[in-house]
């Protein structure tokens, strides 16, 4: 046995199971750790088992949340006309990073990708559906704005979601793509610069 | 507020406080973690809490323990007649993963560092000096193994015990420095290249 402590060896154990951390790095935090204040690691693991307990799915958006509807689907200051359709719960942090969308969200919790086994019954594409029904929510959304990720998955998400939510009557948009803003067009690769053409507007 | 949940937050701000993991990995941990089922999260949570409550340090090699003395020091195979001095319980286990070495350690928990106030007292020197003490131990180590790290405040601390430890009539030893095994002799930096030549062995 290399490490003299059981305790040691299950924290490594399970520090390395997390995505990006290797065992060599595991390692390192756990030693991290036991030099710590008691305090410290107790509010780690205290927080842990409080998030898992007490976080889940926003009945209405997906979000991630505590209380059940979440904050953004209960505020009065939000736009419930608009409703921001995005993968992940980390998507949705983005958007409200920039501090310019009022409007509502829905959490896809993932993107189509047959080859993983991930079809649309796998997302919650049936509860964003719920959510236009105006007889079942007595809202009405004008406007859905699609926010996947520029990738290969993201990009059939969005096509599939146009072709579903299109023939509902309601307003369905995209996020513009185009060179972000303080990069060098030089460097800016091919695909970047030609969706950036074709969606050029006026100056 | 970005996030709909105290609980996510509380999370993320406990592990972004750990080394090298900054906020953004910290996100990308805590939404994995709530994807993950409930018993792993526990488990990681529960193994955390044990580690700070039952790991403290051997009270003979200083090392991180849960049973003292620890398992090296109350192990019958080992060679109580050498001592291998590490700075950290992580070069330990480096040592121990060569399978190799048979002898017993002492942990420094750190280098002499007088910039960062790191001097003597603060390092288990008293505690390695006692061990030296045959009326107190009843043992008597042949050898002592400088098992530093080849940087400055390893040198320095390597240079203080020499001098501490050579009075006491023990034979004082230290690993050697050389080509690393499996690496170009021409990518090596000229100091490695130089320790080399100055500690070359008949062939």
């Amino acid at each position: 046995m290399i490490y003299t402590s059981e305790a040691i060896e299950s924290v490594i154990e399970s520090l390395s199971a997390l995505p990006t951390i290797g065992r060599k790095t595991a390692q390192r935090l756990t030693l991290h750790l036991l030099r710590q204040p008691k305090e410290d690691v107790e509010k780690l693991a205290n927080a842990l088992l409080t998030m898992k307990e007490k976080v889940r799915y926003c009945s209405q958006c997906c979000n991630l949340t505590e209380s059940d509807p979440c904050n953004v689907c209960t505020s009065a200051k939000r736009n419930r006309s608009l409703i921001c359709v995005v993968e992940d719960p980390s998507d949705l942090f983005a958007i409200e990073r920039t501090n310019e969308y009022f409007g509502l969200y829905h959490v896809l919790h993932g993107a189509l990708n047959p080859l993983d086994g991930i079809g649309p019954n796998e997302l919650k594409i049936k509860e964003l559906l719920l959510r236009l029904d105006e007889g079942h929510t007595g809202e009405s959304a004008q406007e859905i704005i699609l926010a996947m990720n520029p990738n290969v998955e993201g990009e059939v998400t969005t096509q599939y979601l146009v072709k579903l939510l299109k023939p509902l009557g309601v307003k369905v948009s995209r996020l513009a793509r185009g060179i972000p803003m303080g990069s060098d067009l030089e460097f800016a690769d091919e695909a970047t610069v030609s969706r950036a053409l074709q969606g050029r507007v006026e100056a």
